[in-house]
Formats: C-alpha cells, structure tokens, sequence
C-alpha cells in the first residue's frame, strides 16, 4: 500500500491550495477526486457566474444610460457561444490545476474516496486502491440542498449546477431563495430577458446582511420589474404541462418556465464513512472541528464540509491553515478574523467583519458610519448611484464594513484591510484617495460622523 | 478693510480642502474665486472626463464581448444630452461646494484676486475692494499650455477644455501629447466613433509610466485600431479648410477634423502680483515653496501652482496640510508619502510609490515580482485580460506598485495602502483575499517570485 504524508479528498479551493502548500513544504501529498478538479467554484460557482455576469455587464451598462436618456442601444447574448467560452475556459483552468499539483510533486488520484481507517484510504476509480496517509484533509465541499417538496428534477425544477447549463433562456424565472446565489443568477437571466419572480421566506432579500444593505438591493430589483415575494413559505413545486408551479403556504400559486431552489447547501459528507475515523457531523452532517480544524486526531476537514463559512477563499485559508499545523509552523488555534463576502451582479453587496447588531449581540458599544454613494463621481457616472457603504465602530476603530451598490465588490480587499488593521479616523485621514475613485465613497463613509447605530 | 486668519486664492480641490479645514477648526477665513467654484478638477477635468468615460464604458464593454463571438450590438450616445447632463451634475456640485464652504463658516468673494502685500489681497469683481489677512493659500492651480506654434485657436486646434465642450462627434481627432489626458479623452471619442491618431514626442506612449505598462497601453490601442506616432516632434498645427493641419518635424503632415494639444499645463501665477509678496517662481511660473509648501513667509502655495503634483488630490492633500501647519498642529515638513495616481478609460493605468528606475537611480537594491492579469477570472470575464500588475520591492517591503488593464483603477487606494503601510510577504500572506476579485491580481503579483528587475 503506497503511503503518503498527506491525502487530501477534494479539489476545490481548500483541496487545491492545501495541495500546493504541502507539495511545496516537501510533504509527500496525494490529492484525490471523482469529479472535475476544483470543485463547486470553479466549475458550478463562483468561476461560471462571475463569467455570465461579466459578458452580460454592458447589458446593464446601457439600460443605466438609457434611463438617463443619454444613450440606446442593445446587447444580444448568444448564450450557447457563452456556454462554448465557459466549457473552453473551465477546462483550461482545470488543466491549470492539474499542472499545478504536478509542479508541486502532489499525486493527484482520479476516483471516489472513502474512510477504511484513520491512516487507510480507499479510492474507487477506474482501479480500485488503498492508500496510508500520516495526516488526512477532509475538502469534500458541499451540494445544492432544498426543503421537502422543493426536489430538483434537473429539468424543470433546477438547482443551481442545472441554471449554469441552460442552452435556451427561459422566458420566466422563478427563484426560491434571495441569497447571494439568487440573486447573481437572477441579475444575470434578467440581463438575457428572462422575467424574474424572487421568493424569500424570511423577511427580506439578501436576508444574511444589514438591513440597511437590503432594503436597496429590494429597491433595485423592484426597479428592473423583478416580482418580489417576502415573509412568505414555499410549500411545494411541481411540474405541469413541462412549466414549475410553485405552491406558496398561503394557498396562492404561480407558474414559471422554470425554478431555481437556491435555498441552501448541504455537506458532502455521507459517504465517506466518517464513523471508521470516530469524526462526527452536526446538523445536515457538517464535519465537527476542533479550533485547529481537526475532526480527528491528525484528520482536518476544511472548507464547506465543515460548515463554518461557505466561501471558497474561506477554505484556501484553512487549507493552508491545515498544512501549517500539520508542519507545526502554526500551532494557535485557527483565527482567520475578518472573512470577505461578496454578492456580485448589477448590485453588489459586500461585508466583512461585523455588523451592528452582531457587535451589540457581544455586548459592545457600537458607532456607525456611512456615506450614500450618490455624491460618488464614478457612481453618477454609471447612472447607478443608488447605495451606501456602512461602517461599523468599537473604541475607536473600525469593527466591519458593509456596501451596497454598483461595482462596491471593488472595495472588498480595502475594507478587509481597514477591519483587519483595525484602522482609527487618524488611519484615515492620513491616506490620499485618488480622485474621483468608488474608493472616496469609502472614505466618505470612513469620516463622516460617527453616531449610535 | 475687512480682515481674515487666512485667504484662500482659488477654489479648486486644493483651496476647497483647505477652506473647509480652516473653517471647521475656527478660522476666520475667505476664498476668493474669479471663475465657476471647483476649479479644472470639477468643471474641466477629472469629473467631466470620468463622466463621459462613465456613460460610455458600454460600448467598450459591448466590443469585447462581440470580438470574443459571445455578443453582437451597439450603443449610440446622445451627445447633446450627455452635455446637458454634464452642466446639471457639474452645477450641482458646484452648489454643493457653496453649501459646504457657507456651512463650515467660510465666506466666499467672487473675483480676480491680486497680491497687494503679503497681508493685503486685491479682488476685482463685481465690486473692486481689498481684504486683509494672516496668512494666505495660493491655490490657484494650471491651464492648458502648448508648444509653439500649436497654439490652439479653441475652434480646430483645442485644448482639454475646449474638448470637453464639443456638441459634435468629430469624425477625426488628432491628439498631441500621449499622457493621461491624451489617453482618457482618446478613448473617450475613440467611443463616440472618431478615428484617433495619437502623437508624442516621446518614445512611447503614456511616457512617465513604466515602460512595461507603456508597451501594453500601446497594444491596446492598437488593437483599436488607433493610428499611434511615437519619437517624432509636432513642427506645427494649422488650419486649412476648416480642418486641423498637423506638421511633424519629419515634415511629413495629415489632417484631421481636431486637432487636441495636451503637451501639459502651465500654472496660473502671472496674474498674481507676486513679486509685491516677495514669491519667486521657476520654469514657466510654477510657485517656490519651502518644505512646508511656504513661498513666503505666512504664504503658501498647494495644488498645481507649485509644480509638484498636478492630481486633485495631492492639492487637497497640500491644502489640509498648509491649514494644519497654520494651526500650529502640523510642525513637520510637508511628507506626504506616496501619492497615487490613475489614468482612466478602457485601458486603465495606476501607479503609486516608486518605479524599479526610480529605486535603482537612489541606488537602492530593487526587486520586481509580477502578475499578468490573463489568468485573473474577472478580467476574463469582461473579455479584457490584457493587463499586468507590477511590483517593486526593496529591503522585504513594498515600494511601489504599477498596473495597467481593465478597471485596474479600483486597485489604486490598496496598492497605495500596500506601498504606504510597506507590506511585506508575511503581511499579504495573512490577508484573505475574496475570490474572485480583480483584487486576486494584485495579491498574485505580491506573492510571486521576486526578481532582479
């Protein structure tokens, strides 16, 4: 039985970075996966959306000026030659991955893997093998999930994986769940024409961020003619005449060509024969880690599987993280601070660190700030100046950032920056902006009067 | 005679800053203002420029994608109207500076000022009166200037302001001078549909970059189908049937419909009397100031009348600085640390802190790490991933970053933070930068290898 250092299961952007930091550090590491290399985001994810979004952008661009009645015209996307570009570029970046583990000496090992021991790995692919390993990295990831009487049927009723390959727009929409998924998926299909029907059953879009932050994205939609239904249970969706008829709780129902239930992810945790390593699972079977990421002694699982923040630059960092544990380069507790989120399209949304609420939750006291970036010369410029950037404040510095608006996903890194350096109103001050920049609208928001939130 | 703490000559970015810095802090203070508030930055500069960049980033946008075969259509700009939207915007900014100034205390005197003595200023307005003072702010900035014999006749042979004022597209323009801009207003009409046919006398485009940036600015246009003319002089422009006559020293000639002189700016010093103050100037008039931005004592010179940074935002950064200095709360000399800059468009261009030849002539040991910005997803995306991000590095820290492609001028405050805060490897390893994000350029480019540059 050939044996290894490490193994890691998976090679999405935890699996991945993992696999190179322990190539490099000289740890003879295989990498093993069933599926297309690196995983939900660059093949069903992040990756695809960002490329829909951004061949569709100029769509956007003009409809902002032809409001402003400065400008007419029109974009036609010609969907089947995205999905051509997307297919070219997706094998290109997994041939990259590929070369990249074997720049770094990682065997990467095609099939299926599960649990026999702590040390013993089973991998059933074209051959089936056995392979040791001294440490193990759990980077399986996570699947569309939905409630019951939601199922995908992959034809009608679709998940997020199915929305990416549609070979024909579908004249109506109707998406389960105003998360960041739906609400990147929904901005680009209203972008190629399809009408939008946006169910949530909490109270508001976007309903993980500020309230503040929702409420524009809410008057956004509703200015590009999406339907919004919120506060109200989906029941069920079935399929009649080859059309989604969602059945709300409250007796009413609607037909679309189409539904996306983008309601949640679950782990991909099920068949790896966790028990065999003593590693345990809570709620939907999300891998239970200690601070240092283990599941086990000398077992990590990092990223989705784990649940602690779905985001594929949240698993590089514990896979990273996990590698230099294992080398004994880190040895604290894993303390990433500040995670980045972005929610991309026509209106963006950013966050990182800590919202108001989240801080008065620990008993601090909270300042805010925030500037509107309808003063921003690049927003007016856009004719899109709808949005804000909110500042969160503890003892003088800043605690977290969030923004609402067009292009805001470019002030991502600077706020991380700004929370993570925990930067005072002095920090501030003594930095030029470039002028005119979306940056200023940051700075606005950094100096403008602090007041209770 | 009516006394102030402090005059403030021009209302540009510099003396708009330095007015509301004044005023907060209880100064007595007047601004004095003989053209529209909000100097060439607002109503001839970087806001209308960003403006018409702004409204027509679309048709860039919808280029790219139809070259890439993904798209096809078209966006016509009403020009008139993007006109009339200009003056609105720039109008209402310019009542926003009025508020601002009459909030914070300040008062506002229309007029030509004059130096009198170094505590008595001359306005000749409406009304002719002289005004005293402690201390005064020349903020009185540049305008276009031009070799001999291109002088413009602000009919065919234009200048920057000139430019910005045309109601119709010119079918053709020829551009002298190859900087920022040269580049921004080109790509501007390049847009509108006009044949551009941009001349420096340099050996390269946008000459005061990194060459390596020049190179890919220089492909860009190109592929634009651009007619570019770099090492070779202008003898002459002249008018001849209505059309621009453009000589060059080889003695070869063209026409063109406008002619665009944008050669560089000369400053706004002549009229100002300031022999009477005992100010001296060098060159072609730009203000002596000491290490604290004095050109006499109680005197100061900021923004671009003092020849040291022609940006917007270093003369808001002088003009807070010289009102501190006169509080007694700043005693230091002027350091304002790396000051950043961008030329916008559809081919962005950033730089901030020093180049690997501005290092190496301080005899300082250099070291270059790079990223191209083809691998980047959301450049490709837009379908524009030509671009590289530059950096330079002395003694383990960050020492200057250049970058050129598509929206690099978002990365411009992170580099600046980057190069001001002087990162090191471990720093930029500690970040977690969202993926993806254009941002994941620069974080390449940090954490690739570092070369002999």
């Amino acid at each position: 039985m050939k044996t290894f250092d490490l193994i890691i299961i998976g090679s999405g952007p935890g699996g991945h970075s993992a696999a190179l930091a322990a190539g490099k550090a000289g740890l003879r590491t295989a990498i093993v996966e069933s599926g297309p290399l690196g995983g939900t985001c660059l093949n069903w994810g992040c990756i695809p959306t960002k490329l829909f979004l951004g061949a569709t952008e100029p769509i956007t661009g003009i409809q902002a000026q032809a409001r402003l009645r400065l400008a007419s015209g029109s974009m036609t996307v010609d969907l089947p030659a995205l999905q051509k570009r997307k297919t070219a570029l997706l094998s290109g970046s997994r041939k990259s991955i590929e070369q990249s583990l074997a720049a770094c000496g990682v065997e990467l090992i095609r099939g299926r893997a599960d649990i026999v021991s702590a040390t013993t790995i089973r991998v059933q692919g074209e051959e089936n093998r056995e392979i040791g390993c001294k440490h193990l990295i759990l980077a399986t990831g996570s699947s569309p999930s939905w409630f019951p009487g939601m199922e995908p049927d992959h034809e009608v009723i679709l998940d997020s994986t199915d929305l990416l390959e549609l070979a024909e727009t579908p004249d109506s929409l109707a998406i389960i769940g105003a998360g960041a998924i739906g609400l990147e998926m929904g901005q680009f299909w209203d972008r190629m024409g399809t009408k939008i029907t946006l169910i949530e059953g909490m109270d508001r879009v976007a309903p993980t961020e500020d309230p503040e932050i929702s409420k524009v994205i809410a008057t956004a939609l509703k200015r590009a003619k999406w339907t919004l239904s919120t506060g109200k249970k989906v029941a069920g969706i079935t399929v009649k005449d080859g059309n989604a008829v969602v059945a709300m709780e409250d007796g009413t129902t609607f037909e679309a060509d189409k539904a996306l239930v983008a309601v949640g992810r679950k782990p991909n945790s099920k068949d790896l024969n966790l028990d065999k390593a003593g590693i345990t699972t809570v709620g939907r079977g999300w891998i239970k880690t200690d601070a240092f990421l283990q599941a086990a002694p000398n077992i990590y699982a990092i990223g989705d599987v784990n649940g602690r923040t779905l985001l594929a630059h949240a698993a590089s960092d514990q896979g990273e993280y996990a590698v230099r544990h294992i080398l004994g380069t880190k040895t604290g507790a894993y303390a990433p601070g500040p995670i980045p989120g972005c929610i991309y399209g026509s209106t963006e949304v950013i966050r990182t660190g800590q919202t108001g609420e989240e801080l008065k939750a620990q008993g601090k006291e909270v300042l805010i700030s925030r500037s509107m970036l309808s003063a921003n010369p690049i927003s007016q410029s856009h004719g899109a100046s709808a949005g804000v950037v909110k500042v969160t404040w503890s003892q003088g510095k800043v605690q977290g950032i969030s923004a609402v608006g067009h292009g805001v996903s470019h002030l991502i890194t600077l706020c991380e920056i700004a929370v993570k350096d925990g930067w005072t109103r002095g920090k501030v001050e003594g930095i030029i902006f470039a002028h005119p920049t979306l940056d200023e609208g940051l700075k606005a928001a950094l100096l403008s009067e602090q007041v209770e939130g």
